[in-house]
């Protein structure tokens, strides 16, 4: 069928591929359960397109710290969900995709049968708590759709959502004695104390409402929720977990353990009972706000106003195929189930965070209204500046408008008077280096989707850049570097600096402010100032002028760099790679270095220190699993044998992205890992955003349609194109040769076709 | 004077004395340091009527607790200030006046000069902390402006307020190094940990907002602030005396200590420092909300624009002249400092709880806004539904409506569908037993001063008293009495429920719902069912209908009863003092039962068990100090020796209250004390409120004039009163002698004369 379609494709321009298969079904080819074993940090549950709610599994809730000892394996549950996992503790309604810190996990639910249990218990002991063993072979996770048999009480359990509802279905034998636990001392990453406060209301026998008050990544995190069952409870209680109680009022007054609806504190599980007949569903709609338990309700009447499981399922699989139907591909089904999980991934966020009113909760911790806008949450901008936004610049430029004015509401309400770093819920957790919402402010001016307050956007990106007091940015203004005594990762902070003030510059000359052009191209060119050409590397770089002595190229650990080492970093230069080359010794040259850092092989302790990836995410000293390496491959098309490029690009499309469980070679970063493998495999990618090109690298697949919101269609064909037919040795744009090796994104928006045609040979 | 004065009085009854001295400013009486010292628990700082800033010294802030156990000390500080202390911590904005449990406390602000110290320090050290050592000698406290040297800094400090800003004037030596530290781990009964989170901006260099989220009394109580300086500071820091502080991302990225405009923990304390000339005042304006920071920066910019200290304390103390112009009075200085120091205390709560626009934080803690009424919270209405909404009623019937109003969205709020028990900050504390704001209620409806809806207020009551979960109220339902199993207070809440019962039942009979007045007459019957007829004693009785064998009619302790012990219940049957005299044997004995109430020998181990009042409080066995006895004195009025009620009233009065900082024999209990000194002094006395009728006394004045809010004036004499002639031989009411025992509210609402013809002889 391939082949006829693609002799259709060729043949007749007119009538694209895609075109002939309307009706197919991309929610089929996603398949959330890739990348939740090790380390590629997603979640298997239910979700709508950059949905507020992110319902899903989680298979342990471990403290972060034990004995006042940081635990490692919090880790693993980043996204609450390991593969490997045999027991379910419940499903809660909060989950960061991909991050390699994390926060959330709120409102976990469990339901079970038999004896009350109170406590979740522990993995290797079963029964011990109300966890239950739960089986791959009962489960299946669809987009906006997860169910699973939970084994100790035979309750299958069903999971989907709107946008800020989570609905669950449980379907329960014949019980006396059955239960739903709210478990609200469960939380992702739990600090001890982690919860400053829980608040629960029982307002009757269907209705609970309350929140989460919580002090993790999100210094100052609230979230509240509004819980509908879809038959009264016959009675419930509380337990509450806090070491310590300070009011006691209450008591004497009430009962407060049962049937008393008014419970706060810090530490709070609550059962709700029922008598089931077999078979029978007990349905729950958990509605959140960052707002107050009415804007839950509000949310939750809204769009949940009824109890029809399948329909808000279907509701939310028609939304995912809308979504996902922007890029239709032609490939086989595993590049298609690679190809739409990622698509899946990149656009699950960032998150709505407001409710269907427009409320939400501001960075200052006051409720504002958004206003014209729709306001989003989870910025992971270190990772997402790179090709995620890019991609939304294409796919989804009215979102990405919104999500830069997101980040401007972030700036007004910043006592800081800064853009986020990286921010969640309401909160600026700081993480990471540079301050990369310029680059996607840039990249939206640059590329024409800047439907917001340009000038005002690009005030903000120089008083962002301009604080003096962040994290080296006084001694970089004024010495041109980050001194080594002020950061532990001195010379990432330079480096990323100097890329972001490119990125300034050229949203300044859009905007034909070239004063603010011309200093921000002198800031740009600062990653010079950590070169040290005496051994050919980026080198942390002391106040006095001198580098600092003790130093390897190979290490990540306080040596200058964050999350890559000498060698990667000293290739980011994303916005000059021409100048790059001229520095490290010509192209030749380059291209030598580039080669041995996809070649090399590293000594065990450089696994050992690298963060965030499993042994798979590496390839030579080549990190992919983490970002700052993520244009690398393609800087071969600064050289003379761009067909490197091609090959390694194809390479890591192969060897890091695998539709299994374990298909994720590193952490998917909220979509940034995802993003690049959706771009690699229409064969562009964007090396420097803030530019408005795209380097070509070796589309996977054999063509692809961007059905853009402007209403146009951009084609991609790769003829011939083949495990082995990974080089370009020809490319027609609309219909002309291609002699530049680069597309620019007004080219893309415009509309046409992209024709390469490949060979097994370069 | 006071002879010519009461010529005229008598002779020209169309000119009040009022009249005649219409310019007298009454602020000059009142004298906020009656009642500092020992057990009034009254603060002696800024407030205006019914304000929601009440700025005041602290003069200690100790832990409740104190290596796990109860530190008793903690009791002394329910106002934050104490008169014999020797130091002050600072200035805080929140306090309860005259409670015996407490909370608030919140925002402590202290200048200083020299060394920066940002601990309090301890008084038994001078020099520890930042705290200052201050004298009477230099103190003033007046209605609504406090001032007072601290020695240690030589700095001048005054405070006045609006009813939401709190304004400081700090008069500074000279000095490089003065600060202001704004300390928020100070509160009032502060539990470890009762800090729950703690949050600031500095906005900018004259402008800081946060809040203050706690869980004490208020189990989730939340305050929010905006402090603007009138000038700016040159420097700022904080510091975090968090246990633990969980996220670190802040770290590295900023200095947090220094400059660092984004703070938040749960322990935390800030300074801000400037360089002072001698003589240079340094104010501060502290806005407070319920709502956000944002309402708070509302608040400050609608009622403090501009910065003339003088003028916002002219404001407050015209305020204070005009409300307390709505009782003149004819009588030496010290009775007019007891009386307006009295009324001064009645109108200080319950205090506004709502932002300019109306937002308030409900009790369901979701922010609402009070439409066409002013929202009020701090609801002690135990202590006063006796006597202080009675006299609201009177002299405040707007606000005691709206008072109402308060408690109904409190209702409609409360998850328990409840009234207020014990209400204060947008949460329920359960202080206390009853269900008392059904005599609120029931007393504004059956004197007509009902514009809220009345039979939803009275449905409100019926919900209220029917919720069986409620302390022992379903077997109440059941069995007519609590039984002792239930509860340690059985006695007092089987008396008490069937006091607010018939109050129920009066409210009902005006609104024509006859069956409920019906069933309630029989509730309100119940007090027989714990009567003793064998000892003659109200008496715990259990579930099984007999009475508790262990019994001690004179101790408090877990023998059923709550601040009063078995002989003081006995007589609590306010609402039908017949039928009362009759079950316990008729009047002679029953006055032969009240003349040894007030004059027998008490054990001294019931002093040490006796709470909230000092030794003075007591007389006998009657213990002014607690409130359950607050009808008491007036009920030989049921009897043939009235007189004894006129002559036990005057000595209540005189032994009771003094125009001294020790002058109060009991916590002032948020005005209920003052209430029944206001009543007793012009000569009557609401013994059943619910009832339109006040008991007749004695009064202890000369003469008054209450200027209503109809318009009219109801005028009081007392011929011949004096020091030995507190008898009442005759009366006059509107020139007709009154032959009964009690006054109506419609006769006073009416407007008119009471005359008393007072003599030294009954």
């Amino acid at each position: 069928m391939r082949k006829s379609l693609l002799f259709l494709l060729v043949f007749s321009p007119a009538l694209s591929f895609a075109q002939n298969t309307p009706d197919e079904n991309l929610v089929q080819y996603v398949r959330p359960i890739i990348g939740t074993q090790r380390m590629g940090h997603v979640y298997p549950g239910a979700t709508v397109p950059f949905g507020m709610v992110q319902l899903s599994p989680d298979t342990d809730t471990i403290p972060y710290e034990q004995n006042g000892k940081y635990n490692p394996d919090v880790y693993k549950y980043c996204a609450g969900y390991q593969y490997d996992d045999k027991t379910i503790v419940g499903f809660s309604h909060t989950h960061f995709s991909g991050t390699g810190h994390s926060d959330l996990g709120d409102f976990l639910i469990m339901p079970t049968v038999g004896e009350l249990r109170m406590n979740p218990g522990v993995a290797s002991q079963p029964g011990s708590g109300f966890r239950s063993a739960f089986s791959h072979s009962t489960e299946v996770a669809e987009a906006d759709y997860y169910k699973v048999k939970l084994e100790d009480y035979n309750i299958l359990a069903e999971l989907t959502t709107t946008s800020r509802v989570g609905m669950h279905q449980y379907t329960f034998p014949s019980s006396d004695n059955a239960h739903i636990i709210l478990d609200m001392v469960s939380g992702i990453y739990n600090y001890e104390d982690k919860n400053i406060w829980t608040f629960v209301h029982v307002v009757n026998d269907t209705l609970v409402t309350g929140w989460r008050q919580t002090n993790g990544w999100g210094r100052t995190r609230t979230e509240y929720f509004a819980l509908s069952f879809s038959r009264p409870f016959i009675e419930y209680g509380s337990r509450n977990y806090s070491k310590k109680q300070v009011y006691r009022g209450f008591w004497g007054k009430f009962d407060q353990n049962h049937n008393f609806p008014d419970i706060a504190g810090k530490q709070i599980r609550m059962y709700f009972n029922f008598r089931t007949h077999e078979g029978d569903k007990i349905k729950l709609k958990m509605a959140l706000s960052s707002v107050s338990t009415d804007g839950a309700l509000l949310n939750l009447r809204t769009e949940t106003p009824g109890w029809d499981f399948e329909q808000v399922k279907k509701q939310g699989q028609d939304w995912w195929n809308r979504e996902l139907s922007k890029a239709r591909i032609d490939a086989g089904r595993d590049e298609k189930e690679n190809f739409y999980t990622s698509l899946y991934h990149a656009f699950i966020n960032p998150t709505v965070y407001m409710d269907v009113d427009g409320s939400y909760r501001g960075l200052d911790q006051v409720n504002h209204k958004a206003e014209g806008f729709s306001n989003y949450t989870t910025f992971s901008l270190w990772d997402t500046h790179r090709a995620l936004h890019p991609l939304f610049n294409i796919l989804e430029p009215t979102r990405n408008a919104d999500m830069i004015r997101s980040m401007l509401v972030h700036y007004d309400q910043s006592v800081e008077h800064m853009l986020p770093i990286w921010s969640h819920y309401a909160n600026e957790n700081w993480c990471m280096s540079g301050y990369h919402s310029v680059s996607v402010i840039a990249d939206a001016i640059v590329k024409g989707n800047a439907p917001f307050d340009a000038n005002k956007a690009l005030d903000a990106c120089i008083a962002t850049s301009t604080h003096r007091d962040f994290m080296g940015l006084g001694a970089y203004i004024d010495k041109g570097y980050v001194p080594a005594e002020i950061s532990g990762t001195s010379v990432s902070n330079t480096l990323e600096y100097a890329y972001d003030d490119w990125s300034i510059a050229q949203a300044a000359k859009k905007l034909g402010r070239m004063d603010v052009y011309a200093a921000y191209m002198r800031r740009s060119q600062n990653y010079k100032n950590v070169w040290d050409p005496s051994i050919g590397y980026m080198r942390p770089r002391l106040a006095d002028g001198s580098f600092k002595k003790e130093f390897d190229v190979l290490s990540t650990n306080d040596q200058g760099f964050i999350e890559g080492n000498a060698w990667n970093y000293s290739l980011y230069v994303p916005h000059d790679p021409a100048a790059l080359i001229g520095m490290m010794g010509g192209k030749q040259q380059f291209v030598r270095h580039l080669d041995s850092l996809f070649t090399m092989e590293l000594p065990d302790k450089f696994f050992a220190e690298t963060e965030d990836i499993t042994r798979d995410g590496i390839i030579g000293n080549y990190v992919h699993g983490n970002e700052p390496s993520h244009h690398v491959a393609y800087l071969y098309d600064w050289t003379d044998q761009p067909w490197k490029t091609q090959e390694r690009i194809r390479m890591i499309l192969t060897k890091q992205y695998r539709n299994t469980p374990d298909g994720l070679g590193g952490n998917d970063d909220c979509g940034q890992m995802s993003a690049w493998y959706i771009f690699s495999t229409l064969g562009f990618y964007p090396v420097a955003p803030g530019s408005d090109q795209y380097a070509l690298g070796s589309p996977a697949i054999n063509g692809a349609v961007l059905h853009l919101e402007n209403g146009k269609e951009f084609v991609i064909e790769a003829h011939g194109q083949g495990e082995k037919a990974v080089y370009v040795k020809k490319v027609l744009l609309n219909g002309q040769p291609l002699t530049r090796r680069y597309i620019t994104h007004e080219e893309i928006m415009a509309g046409g076709k992209l024709v390469f045609y490949m060979s097994e040979k370069h």
